[in-house]
């Protein structure tokens, strides 16, 4: 592959993707809001670009084979802002993909955008939206855009729908934990399965308590190796009995199902990505 | 029922929901972005409002018990535009509707949330999102807000998927009619029914050959009376044969199926609704 | 037909039943645990039974081609009074029924073997159980225990789910309602369709805004002919609007959703039968 | 519509569609394997073919917009002659459909491609295939090899599966009849629908107690007029009582679901069509 | 946790869960009908208590967290005996842990509430009930219990399907042995899921041939180890072809698919739990 | 196990099952339409026989147990020839079977007869037959007859839906290989499993990116143990981009599903089996 585009890169998760995307492209464009991420790794580029301007995701994109799209508010915020970022920011990356020929879009998508399901109903990647905040609704927007510019304009994605992606601090985590390691296998495998069309997996660990079922997207290759058990009893021991009647401990959002709308700085969450905005 | 507010009055489908939804409460709140609609019904009242404006969709909806939400650009037309009137006027309307205690939002979705889905495979309510135009993905965002402000904030939806409400001018509409005497009866029910939480019903006449299927929204009551049947000869008569191999003809979005995106203007479209912007 | 027996003969539904019944064999026994149900049809005989009593039942369908078990508690109860009542009761009347070489059991089972599903969920006759009070829990295990003499001992079943059978007096039951007529023509079917093996069908009239679906069950030949909408707009107009959030308007059991376990006399319900022990 | 083809035209279905589908083209070719069939209507010709011959039915198929292919053993029998007129014959049908531009085959399926499937398990056209009889295995090659001609050679086919198409001579057929005009009302469907790809549906009169459910086909447009009740009263008192262990009388096949394969002559079937081989 | 309760403590399957039990809490209250079980674990008490005695259970469970409730006829026995063991016991169960808040019910199912399934069905948990016995048919009146504590008290539910928890001596069991180790892993698991609701999961080792399909089950975290495969050549060579239209051998009830109801002491099947009443 | 028949014995699959079939019974008939086969493992005879003749058939089933069917063409080719060695020589090993008292047919179809269903579709054993080629359609009609011989008949078979069994030396076999070892446990297991009545399973190695889903089949015991991801890196590098849209790329037929209907010998097929008619 020769040129990827990674978008969010001075985040938190797509800090994490840098290094592994570099090995595998001849050039990685790494883009973010702020003037400069640092050190660079052999064959990656910073570029700064914003995601609210449909003019530099077209230069940005400019021969790029994919684009690696992590860049978005990373927590519920008020919805101009997540319209703004993640909203408008989604369109803007799409449509640059479409005019310059990119070939697929590998997309941060989220729990959230079915949240509100609960952990017993054991959902697989073909239940409906269910979003949980403005965050997840945004989520929804770019899935459903995803499948528009597939159908339409045969442009591929693979939307992941990342869990809880930060060390384990709480029972929820116990199952919904995806590590760094397991994120960079699902990136890389979404990068190099062959064919995609528009596709949507979970992206969580091999917990034992996972609460959902990736079945239907084997074809990706998507194998994740660790697993939250190995912090259960500890996290356990140090938390208090969950009431069984919270939709916060029911669902598989987690704290968001019950957290107000456009209330961001929710402590207790697993967030994805804490850049404020890329 | 006191207070009924009704959005894109003065487009092709609010002006014929005004005479009848003022017979169902004591005031109907018709509006629009024109200056005037004409003579009012008894009890009606006329109110200019921009579906952009949280403040204006504020006040318009203040007192309400239920809007029926109407009002959109209704055809494809370039996302800017779309996302000006179709995503963040749905906001506004639903989170007027939270800010202001009203129950029930009645929206006008359509077919072109699920265009992509085949007429061979017959859909039910539950099929997953498949837009076919920017339009579409309006409807797809709408209807996951709808999800959302129930699971949140207790606002009930009635999503109506209005199919082709306008006179039967092609083969795919022997199929896809939705009388103007079902729309009203729709309308009607989708306020009448006593508690709906967030729900999903195809807008459609009781043609012989409707491809999709109502089975799992039966509790709203939604008994459509009328058959595009009658006109099957005369159209399909006069009607070349159709490709079999054109999405357009296998897409129950029927040309929107094949539609260049933010293409608006699309001649022969069953347009669900004219009004440029309301 | 030469032979069948109706349990529950004295109660409001069983009364109803006792006139087309004899109509259609040469011989009903109707019982009760009443000393007299005062005139009889012709062809009918009066027998004082206990369904508590194997022994009583197994006198009772000696020889019956076919028995119509309407006989139970009718409401909502203490689980002793349930226990001997409705699932002793059951388990008498399909043990004498396999004793006694008796073809088929046509049996009142009740929506609150499902109740706590939602309207808007809108199910079919597969959806897994779900009681709302001891006694749908009761209906529950007759259902079940149709089921293995089906399978163990061919003994057939149609165990009919009966909604409001009952004058439509609330919101619900413009959704929910069956009429005598519907019922009588239900139970008719029942016995007339000549293999049924086990089976399940829910008894509700051909409501507009019925909240289930028979498709599945449609060899069994029911077709309701009454329609509660005749109520909805009386009923509407002097009914509160109802709280969307509240579990007795959401289920399909209604009251029964939230009334306390064991709790009977809930004077708000749609009763199916309220013979207090037949 | 210019040309239509039927095949079985001497056979007892075949022979009531010669005049309808006269009078729906300007040339209607009827073949058969006799020598004459007798008078013919306004545009009918016929034409001697044998569908073991492709260069017959390659000369048959030339010019003409669709084939109505009814022409096969329409009973059980030996494999070898199932072989050469249902299977090899169907072929025929389909490659000479291809190679002569026809766009479509509608195609006298039967229940008996799935007629181990029961009554009570309510079935619809998605139930995967489970014949009953070499006849109905042949069925289910015709109705494979039409989704492999739509997939890979764009012909397009409406496979429907007729039931019983005869008197109503007992107590299967109150519920599995097609009436003479509802299967002329299919046939028509078939042809008008403008656009069919490739498809299944049931044949089968609006029954009360009919087992199968063209839910997922109502795009088709088929609205059985028929119902065989009527006959229920009359059948069901001159019929002894069946034996619900007996699978001929648990599966929709019938009399083929315990019939002894390849052994023809079934007498108490209901059978699709006497022509021995057209 | 402080206190755990386990009934049947002196049953086979029982007296093996002694011990972790023990380990996962402060105080376990070891329960049955026997005087003494003889020497007891650290933090581990006996208590006589009777299944059929509401007042027992209130008794034993006062300040409990959970209990296990391994307590009933663990084979096929005359419905009586059933009755009061395996149904009213259970409803004594659920009911004293509701009056005395004890937050769950870990509950010895059985695949006998399903045993009339296939093996070749592949079923999930959310295939219905199927009994195969009384012994079942109690099973499915537990689980119906349980959805109903949950539903209308919040009680939450772990129903564990337990297949063959005893010693691999028969072809059925190469494919449904439960492993000590893994019961004690699954009862484990059921303990420490922070929130369960209302739950089912298949209590089956990590067999190759296991007939079932816990994938919807899989937030609890149960991953079972232990494989009979490792006996199947011995078990294999020593057995003689089974039947295959013998429902013993097509069910994944096994030989209860076939035993006469009400028969205990069937010498070949792996039973559950053989205390004869706790 | 005393006697089993092996079909295709000559061909490259069938080759590679010689010896381990042999190791499994006392004698292996192995049978193809050579003269020889050479040496001949221990317990192995070889019979010449012609699977066009039933005869033949007859004759090399006698007083065999199991018959492990992989004669055929293993490629597109014209109808005819399929005709013969695939559809009349499926009927042949069947009907010999039922004739001669064979237990099981062991049949190797193939992905084929399911071949037009998408990667991302994720398709059970479940998923409705969809045929790419002649070849595919051959492997339909014989599922279809094993189905048609378990329920009248009760001969036993298990239809194993082989995928590429070949070197990889593309990138869509890094999804679908069959290894060589896999195939032989899966053949193993469809020969040991006690009981299978008419079962279906697909077989492919344990890949990562394996697209379909055994999980409905698991009673078999078929726990594959090899993974094409091993290939994956060198073949990818040395593959040039896949077009999207290409339906080679996107179903699970691969380049069957663009191949000509009839057009034997396409080069870059991962086949089945290459022996031309056995």
């Amino acid at each position: 592959m020769k040129k990827i585009v990674l978008t969010g890169a001075a985040g938190r998760l797509g800090s994490y993707l840098r290094e592994p995307l570099a090995n595998m492209c001849e050039t990685l464009i790494s883009s973010d809001l702020v003037d400069d991420i640092g050190k660079l790794y052999d064959g990656e580029k910073y570029v700064r670009a914003d995601l609210a301007s449909l003019s530099d995701m077209n230069d940005l994109l400019a021969d790029a084979d994919m684009v690696v799209h992590f860049g978005a508010i990373g927590d519920e915020a008020p919805f101009d802002a997540i319209l703004q970022s993640n909203i408008v920011g989604a369109y803007n990356v799409w449509e640059a993909a479409y005019q310059n020929g990119v070939r697929r879009v590998v997309y941060a998508s989220s729990v959230h955008a079915v949240g509100m399901h609960k952990s017993n109903d054991g959902i697989g990647i073909d239940a409906p939206h269910r979003p949980d905040t403005y965050y997840g609704l945004a989520k929804c927007f770019a899935e459903d855009l995803a499948s528009l510019y597939w159908d339409k304009r045969g442009v591929e994605s693979v939307c992941m729908r990342i869990f809880s992606c930060a060390k384990v601090t709480n029972p929820r985590a116990v199952g919904t934990w995806l590590s760094y390691d397991d994120l960079i296998h699902l990136v890389e495998r979404a990068i190099t399965t062959p064919v995609t069309g528009f596709s949507v997996v979970y992206g969580i660990s091999n917990n034992d308590r996972a609460p959902v079922d990736n079945t239907k997207a084997t074809f990706l290759g998507y194998r994740p190796k660790d697993n939250a058990e190995q912090f259960a009893k500890e996290i356990y021991a140090n938390s208090d009995p969950l009431d069984p009647n919270d939709l916060a401990h029911q669902c598989i959002g987690g704290p968001f199902a019950t957290v107000e709308l456009g209330n961001s700085g929710v402590a207790s969450l697993n967030i994805v990505d804490d850049a404020k905005k890329t």
